[in-house]
């Protein structure tokens, strides 16, 4: 455990400045928390105009009491949360959870008063929660330092589940959604602006208490990626799923968090490839959160996604059938075995195919159930199964189909999951701890899920070999011209096209022999980045003439344009099958990140890409590529050939690892395009782009 | 009201073949619900072994009653029920309702002795609903010719709502869903197999109670779409709301389907755009259906999509804002007088612009809710108000903040749903009358849904005038040659490209001159449809010798392949800004459609296409683009200039009056590519394949 879990999530004394006797009150609550749910340790009021709070002795200030708290709570708002923090400073406070909103969420004046609260924290080697924050709860200690009127609306019960979050409220609204489910939650903790500790700081202390067996949090922006990147490896050693909601994904929603906890904005399909590659399970909200908690804490981690359906409503298996389809959770194909075992159990005009139709002879046979399951269960095609039960009541033997169910998961370890809406139907299959769901799409979305998020746990990350920063050229430039690019990616690996950068008309019309007509024709400046745009390229060039002419034409319109006469490029014409693109920049809070799609003009405008976070293998590409909107032609169709998709990754790779080479040299590199071959035939970059770094 | 409706929805005498004395069973269930929810007819119990079921006279065969029932139900199963059948048909039943499973959904058999009731009961004039159905039943007067479990686990109660469904199952969950929200519901009726009434035949009946204020539909096919889109098409012209769900959506999906009810495969997306033509909203499944019910009967028909968010809790806000930009619900932009009022109402770091936080502040005063409603009511760019309070208990007054949107809904005629996921939040505003839902997306979904479908309900069918069907070349090969094809789209209207169809390598050199060089040049033969498979196309042609040995290549190639020399094509090579596809088909159930959508040779492979229904006009076509994933290549990006719409349109509509006219003579067609130029410029037809109908 962590020195911050210790101070601050299991304190052995805390002081709340601003304490108060009404327990409705964000001063009386703490105490009346504290007390309520078993804390052990020492609790000082602070309040100069009482003797005593909730029956216990009150302080006039931090420095009358007998000890140096290890936790703090400022519930005194504006200058005197600022002095409070002070005092807490100078009386050698471990951790101060600062409550008061108006800090650095409302505007610079507020900004200031935040930074100096952190500046004195730190200058002490104190730990500092807030500003605008809900506080911490531990219901393994009973250590609450936070005010939630949820702790009030549901009662809390000390479980496996860890809250981390941004927002109070949000993970008020986690752990009440849970604890409606039934599911203990140990840890609620909310860091508000986050002036200093952040929600990776507090995920990394939750994941190190061994009891926590899921860990939900909430954030506005990622403001320690590098820490949550530990975070989540350190989880997935000890198998610990982390579900995250990362709100802000939207232009309206980013302007929204920056006036809530003065958040920064993240790039959002950034923030997606971040979660999946270090294998955090990215959701909408905390009811997402809530609703596959159960499925994570049954331990179930499914390797394999083919699915069986059984429901006594034909339409519910035509519906699950669709679902399964979108989900990509197949039907499991039954053995004829399997299918003569359970039609011999069914009546005649029942289905014995997956999805399993027992139809309403349920309501006269309730051991209907009992009788398909364990027939199902010996088939090897079946990896999860899924319950529908639509419509039942008077005259279901409910509580038999529960005990049913129940059985057959404890006897298979398989996952089972339930749909019922009906209160009656639903209560004693969760009675039995069958995850119960109101309807397909939340059991099988929850059953896709844990089966995805497995596999992403399960998935090695394999780091790239350190390496030598690349030398780029001497220059001050923004951008080396495309010559000096192509050079590059040739030093990393890359194969490039053929070509010769030109000081003279001469030297173009030679170049013309060495690289084979008909060839490119390219003006070549870092000035001029976007070449096309000023008529500085031809193609399809056939003759020395022609090329001198070229050459000519385009050093002048360089000089015209005032931009550095660095040469003229003759590159060989080539042709692939499809042109993609590929991109890396130093993202301003991931670092570097890689970008890969359809290539072409449309780039921009039609945004088909892939982003992936270093370090990443080649078959991480591969995968990438399926996502693409064009991944039906990587296969060849219409005659042609499949793609030599491993040679695209393999360009991938390299930029990838050269933008992590360069340690902050280069800001940018766009490669596009990359003409891909049919397959066993390669890959080659014909034009190139890179950006240098601060 | 129709007959229909008369006979079997409002029966003045009932039969119940296979009656029975157990309430639980399916012969007791109608008696039994029939007299206790105020049927004022005459129940005939018909049960040879009995003098008296439930209390009633027990008849020994329908021939022993007083008279003929207006509807008779059968329940005994297999040879019996198709007995029943006659013997109602020989008694002069009007409708008969079949409830037995193992006809039409088994096999062939079962298939047989359903078509054999159909026709006992088409030729005596009796209507058969069923079989393998859970029945009718009309909570408005109480005539209950089902037995579902649902109506004894959860009461009924009147109410604007109609249901019909194939499924049984899924009428009574429909049903039970909206009464658990505490709408009642009128109609709640299942047409099973379809062996003769449809959904069709009683969403028709059910659209015609003027009580009726929203319709469900659920489907596994569309059975009878020309009654459906009348049905629509009467709907829309009363304001009353069509909500369906069509199962089998997938090819698992449409797998089950046919052994649930037997049902055929209807292509999805041509699913998709009926309902989208006739005003019908899509929905995955019935609680989506039952999800939105509620604001659907408040009788909001909201024209603007402007949102405002309220919450007491930021993190709600920067949720909802995302939520509101994903659905295409634009956070309402405040005038400056409003936000200053809104600021004013709240305390110092709560933020008074949209979305609104009033913040935890709500907690000290209950009554910031109502200052706050007002003050932005005002305000003329709030078209849909929404709030959300994922937080309250103790020490919120959550009635008055119910009573307050309650308030502001009854002044505003604005519509205004809540999110609340405590029930302790929600009841009061349930109370109240206000929509409120579990989540945020739940209820901005609806909102989103609410704004479509009524700007989608309010949408005018223009139809297409009446026209002469088109003369198709003589000949019976399957598909019209190329320069058959391209005339037949020139006749109607279509720009076509110049091109000349020769018959000898003379004339095709001539011909060059005609259209201009380059040219193309391709073989035409009604045999070989797709001539680029064949190496029968040729672009580039510069000169007329070339086009001379082209002819004679090409002309000897169709010969040599057993195919019909119908000419060799020489037609001008056209450069366009972007290549469309354009295609219509006769649908085996929806009759013509028209499909429009990104051109060239990867069309199936990448299928970014979009429906139409015929008619439509231009716009419809203009929108559909717009749902592309090229759409923003319309616009023009990267320095090219917007495409020429309208033009492509025009060729759209032209193709589908085409295909409309034709009234069968042609089955399909297909335009790939349609050339568009910038706007201005027209768009052009190059290739067209015309295959003939039936």
């Amino acid at each position: 455990m962590s020195d911050l879990l210790e101070s601050a999530l299991n304190p052995q004394s805390v002081a709340v400045i601003g304490a108060s006797e009404n327990i409705h009150k964000i001063g009386g609550r703490p105490i009346y928390y504290m007390r309520r749910h078993g804390f052990g340790g020492r609790i000082y009021p602070i309040n100069p105009s009482r003797e005593e709070v909730q029956g216990l002795r009150s302080y006039a200030s931090l420095a009358a009491l007998p000890e140096a708290p290890d936790l703090a709570m400022v519930i005194v708002g504006g200058e005197k949360a600022v002095d409070a923090v002070s005092q807490c400073a100078s009386r050698g406070v471990k951790s101060v959870v600062v409550v008061a909103s108006g800090f650095g969420e409302t505007g610079e004046e507020g900004r200031a008063a935040q930074r100096a609260m952190v500046d004195t924290a730190r200058a002490a080697g104190m730990r500092l929660y807030g500003p605008n924050t809900q506080g911490l709860a531990n219901f393994g200690t009973g250590a609450l330092a936070g005010f939630s009127t949820m702790f009030v609306e549901v009662p809390p019960a000390d479980g496996p589940v860890g809250i981390v979050s941004q927002s109070g409220g949000m993970s008020a609204m986690a752990y009440g959604l849970l604890r409606g489910r039934g599911l203990g939650v140990r840890h609620v903790h909310a860091t508000g602006n986050e002036a200093d500790v952040t929600v990776s700081d507090l995920a990394w202390a939750v994941a190190h208490d061994p009891d926590v067996k899921l860990l939900l949090l909430y954030l506005e922006n990622v403001a320690d990626p590098e820490l949550l990147a530990r975070t989540a490896a350190y989880a997935r050693e000890r198998d610990l799923p982390i579900i995250a909601v990362k709100a802000g994904r939207s232009e309206s929603g980013q302007k929204a968090a920056s006036s809530h906890t003065g958040s920064l904005a993240n790039e959002d399909r950034t923030v997606d490839a971040f979660f999946r590659h270090h294998g955090i399970w990215r959701v909408r909200d905390p009811h997402a959160q809530a609703l596959a908690a159960e499925a994570y804490l049954k331990g179930w981690r499914p390797e394999g996604r083919r699915l069986v359906i059984i429901s006594n409503s034909g339409a519910s298996c035509v519906m699950g059938a669709d679902a399964s389809e979108e989900l990509g959770l197949p039907l499991a194909e039954l053995a004829p075995a399997t299918r003569a075992d359970v039609a011999s159990r069914l009546p005649g005009f029942a289905t014995a195919v997956n999805p399993i139709d027992i139809t309403a002879a349920l309501l006269s046979n309730s051991g209907l159930f009992g009788d398909v399951l364990p027939a199902v269960a010996q088939d090897p095609a079946a990896d999860l199964f899924f319950i529908n039960i639509p419509v039942a009541g008077a005259g279901y033997d409910v509580e038999a189909f529960a005990r049913d169910a129940a059985a057959f998961e404890r006897s298979t370890g398989k996952p089972v999951v339930v749909a019922a809406w009906q209160d009656t139907v639903a209560a004693p299959f969760r009675a039995h701890g069958v995850p119960t769901y109101g309807n397909e799409n939340d059991a099988l979305g929850t059953l896709a899920q844990l089966v995805s998020h497995t596999a992403l746990m399960r998935k090695a990350i394999v780091p790239w070999p350190a390496a030598p920063a690349p030398a780029l050229p001497a220059g001050t430039g923004r951008f080396l011209n495309e010559a000096q690019s192509l050079g590059l990616l040739a030093e990393a690996g890359v194969p490039v096209v053929a070509h010769r950068l030109c000081r003279s008309a001469k030297e173009a019309a030679d170049a013309l022999l060495a690289v084979g007509a008909p060839a490119v024709v390219k003006a070549c400046s870092g000035d001029v980045p976007h070449k096309s745009e000023h008529g500085l390229v031809a193609l399809n060039v056939g003759s020395a003439e022609e090329v001198a002419a070229l050459f000519d034409r385009q050093w002048a319109r360089l000089g015209a344009l005032g931009a550095a006469q660095e040469g003229v490029i003759v590159a060989a014409m080539r042709r692939g099958q499809h042109e993609f693109m590929v991109g890396a920049r130093v993202d301003p809070v991931f670092g570097p990140v890689v970008v890969v799609g359809d290539g072409g003009k449309y780039v921009e405008a039609l945004q088909d890409i892939a982003v992936l976070v270093p370090p990443f293998a080649a078959a991480d590409v591969a995968d990438a590529l399926r996502t693409l909107r064009i991944a039906p032609l990587l296969d060849g169709v219409r005659g042609d050939p499949p793609l030599d998709i491993d040679a695209l990754a393999q360009v991938v790779v390299a930029v990838g690892r050269l933008i992590v080479d360069a340690r902050g040299s280069i800001a940018s590199i766009d490669v596009n395009p990359v003409l891909v071959a049919p397959r066993g035939q390669g890959a080659v970059v014909l034009d190139a782009l890179v950006e240098r770094g601060g």
